[in-house]
């Protein structure tokens, strides 16, 4: 083994190795073998180093030949004091040869990327309330391993939020937890392909990302089912032959329709005909605006659609935190999947979240941002109207994006990349096509930007036409 | 839709609809609906009610609306209101069909179930602090979308701490974190098979989940290489051609042995002739007693080994959280299957670990738990001689568990049959091989089990085999 080892067998450090024999005073061994460390690399700049009482007992040694030698080290300034009372390495470099990065154009200025919550808006003081009962109340034996299914407080809390608030027709023991919606729908996707599903349809335009690359790379193949403004044309259901079908009926993405009642039977009464499963993925249903909600189709067919929602849209992408819900004969088959995936979503997060539910502040938070996005939808549609009134928006009644359709005479990737140049991000729906063709559109996620910016970009990006 | 709207527009909420030309008090309508709501299962015991004054907002009603019909439900026994000011629903059934269970077997009184930290001890008022930190300090952006390698905090701090204390060399850019060992086994496991991999080597005895369970369901041939007291014996790597091979050289699982350098230097120069990617599973290494820590494989050749740990050994199996530190050709790939997998391990965890070590609590936190097992290992070993002198404990310098080999005339799975029959918990070795022979031991986990409860259990397993 290279590397030095310590005089006591109970300690876990590879740091100091000290000789009483050796005639050198100890706190001078203690520097040596840190600075050493620190010339060598094997402590990189940044390492925190253990307390002065930590490694003084770990060495047998007093505390003040720790501090000695740390403070020497400070003063030579390979060791800097940080608040907090932890001491790094406060030099050295990274030998790592660089790696090669892939080229990444330039962040836009203005960005009206989509499918982002307002992070900045993320309720960090009820959330850490929550964080603190759950760390003071939950019973030692909650801290271990987990079941597939996830917690059954936030089962509880989730059946009881959606039934009430999106009208979906689910017990706590229907609910699993994953991930976010990546997560649950790869784990899905892979119980399909396991029991000789072929082929996944998904709704055309669609989100790229998530089911169709994960039922590609499972051996899928993905169909389109195309889409007008109200949601999938379902007269075409009858030419598609697929084990499930993935939509999104509250407010299709991106396209921002909303599928009819009559829609929703006729997709159901097809996946009873053909035993398909529909995967209902209702990932913004928590905005409305103009209109009253729709609920959930999983609460006419429970026995055919799987529920799927995320926290990514209403609190933050970073929770990983989604929750599907069902099918009975599904549930402990996605339970073991998720096991053997990764034995189950952190505990913590889990009861934090079932915390942050049952005591209304995930009410109280959409409550507080709903009309804050109203607002930037507001402005943007009036920004649009104003200077680039050819452009039709649609799908504006919920969410937290809208499509605006081009005319004829604009190209959808000329308006993309001239909007680049002038440090505008829109996003073309083309991208999105599984067909190869279809009107132009733009989507414009508004979620993130205040109305003063949203003017700015709109202004910018008629600039941008107008040079063409 | 089946469901009630509400009169607004603007709510989320799918629990009331009012009429104001329906000559019945505001008040009466709200209790009517919930009521309903609750009579007609939609609304199920222990949902969370909004908050009186988030629900008036969303119906355009006065707070006291909403007051008075919560107070009448409350009255009738409908609702319940809870500290912390919340209201629930008080009554109700689960109409869902009881759901079969497996059986199990009761939990034994005294187990000695192994590979758990005592959760009992999980540094509670520490994390919370680190999480306060976290949610006090991070920039808003941060909460958004993940890099599927994870937080650069927890890159830097965990180099720091593995290259101190386990003696890897890692660069941060070297490591993927990961949903605990069992996620970044399953996914490099997925990445092997990809390649066109077709065999794993695993020691015999093993752990006989995550990596054995995950390389079978992925096609792939497992094959054992025997293990004797030292780790697993190397003159037999010659005949095994396998893509990768999965060791605990710093503990066998569950014998206990260390591999020598010897071997190490055997294993590692088979990995160069052959190609084989070796993946050490260093899961217990925090805790040493009797000797010098034995620094990790990686540090000998990082270009060969990825290095796995994980803080379900250390701080709770709940927190899901691990590591792997890869050979650089792989971290890319690695990244990108967790990308796929659920984008990203959730930020808020991440970045509270990378704070807690840091700051030192890690190691403060290893340091006082260090002693404590030390003192349960050794009730267990002074149990063990004066009680079953026969049984010949081995593997007991570090971790969390020990093996104690069976005298030739004891039947392994008699001896654990008959301590269950008294309460007590052990584990057969048996279960673990791959192999269909090998002597007959017993795995003691102690980690979770006080001195005198140790003392209980050792004293029933002997009466238990003097019953044989």
């Amino acid at each position: 083994m290279p590397m030095a080892r310590t005089n006591s067998g109970r300690s876990g450090e590879l740091l100091v190795e000290l000789r009483r024999d050796a005639g050198v005073p100890l706190h001078r061994q203690v520097e040596t073998a840190i600075r050493d460390g620190i010339r060598s690399g094997r402590l990189r700049i940044g390492t925190a180093l253990p307390p002065t009482r930590t490694l003084a007992a770990d060495l047998g040694v007093s505390r003040g030949v720790v501090v000695e030698a740390y403070e020497q080290l400070g003063a030579e300034g390979y060791l800097t004091s940080r608040t907090g009372g932890y001491t790094q390495v406060a030099i050295g470099q990274d030998t790592a040869p660089p790696r090669a990065r892939p080229a990444v154009a330039p962040a836009p200025r203005i960005d009206f990327g989509y499918g982002r919550a307002d992070v900045s808006s993320f309720p960090r003081a009820a959330w850490l309330r929550s964080v603190r009962r759950v760390l003071t109340e939950t019973p030692d034996g909650r801290f271990g391993y987990l079941d597939g299914r996830g917690v059954p407080e936030l089962h509880e809390a989730l059946a009881g939020y959606l039934n009430r608030v999106r009208g979906t027709s689910a017990t706590p023991q229907d609910i699993v937890i994953t991930n976010g919606f990546a997560q649950g729908i790869a784990l899905l996707i892979g119980l399909l392909a396991k029991a000789g599903a072929k082929r996944v349809a998904v709704e055309d335009p669609s989100a790229d990302d998530d089911a169709r690359v994960v039922a590609a790379e499972a051996g899928l193949e993905v169909v389109g089912v195309p889409v007008d403004g109200d949601g999938i044309r379902t007269e075409v259901l009858d030419r598609i032959e697929a084990d499930a079908l993935i939509l999104t009926p509250s407010h299709q993405w991106p396209t921002g329709g909303v599928l009819s009642a009559e829609s929703r039977a006729d997709v159901l009464e097809w996946a009873g005909r053909t035993g398909a499963l529909i995967v209902e993925d209702d990932y913004d249903a928590e905005y409305r605006y103009d209109r009253a909600p729709i609920g959930s189709m999983q609460g006419l067919a429970p026995d055919r659609v799987v529920y799927a929602g995320t926290a990514s849209k209403t609190l933050a992408p970073g929770l990983r935190l989604g929750w599907f819900v069902v099918p009975r004969h599904l549930v402990d088959d996605l339970a073991a999947a998720k096991v053997l995936a990764d034995r189950g979503s952190p505990v913590i997060d889990q009861l934090t979240f079932a915390d942050f539910l049952s005591r209304g502040e995930f009410d109280r938070h959409l409550r507080r941002m709903r009309p804050v996005y109203r607002r930037r939808r507001d402005a943007l549609l009036a920004a649009l109207r104003e200077r680039l009134p050819d452009l039709r928006p649609a799908g504006v009644a919920a969410g937290m994006h809208l499509v605006a359709w081009l005319p004829p005479e604009l190209d959808e990737r000329e308006v993309v990349e001239g909007a680049a140049r002038r440090g505008v991000g829109v996003y073309g729906v083309g991208p999105y096509r599984l067909s190869a063709d279809g009107p132009g559109g733009l989507v414009f996620g508004y979620a993130t930007l205040d109305e003063r910016r949203i003017g700015e970009g709109i202004e910018l990006l008629a600039a941008a036409i107008a040079d063409g």
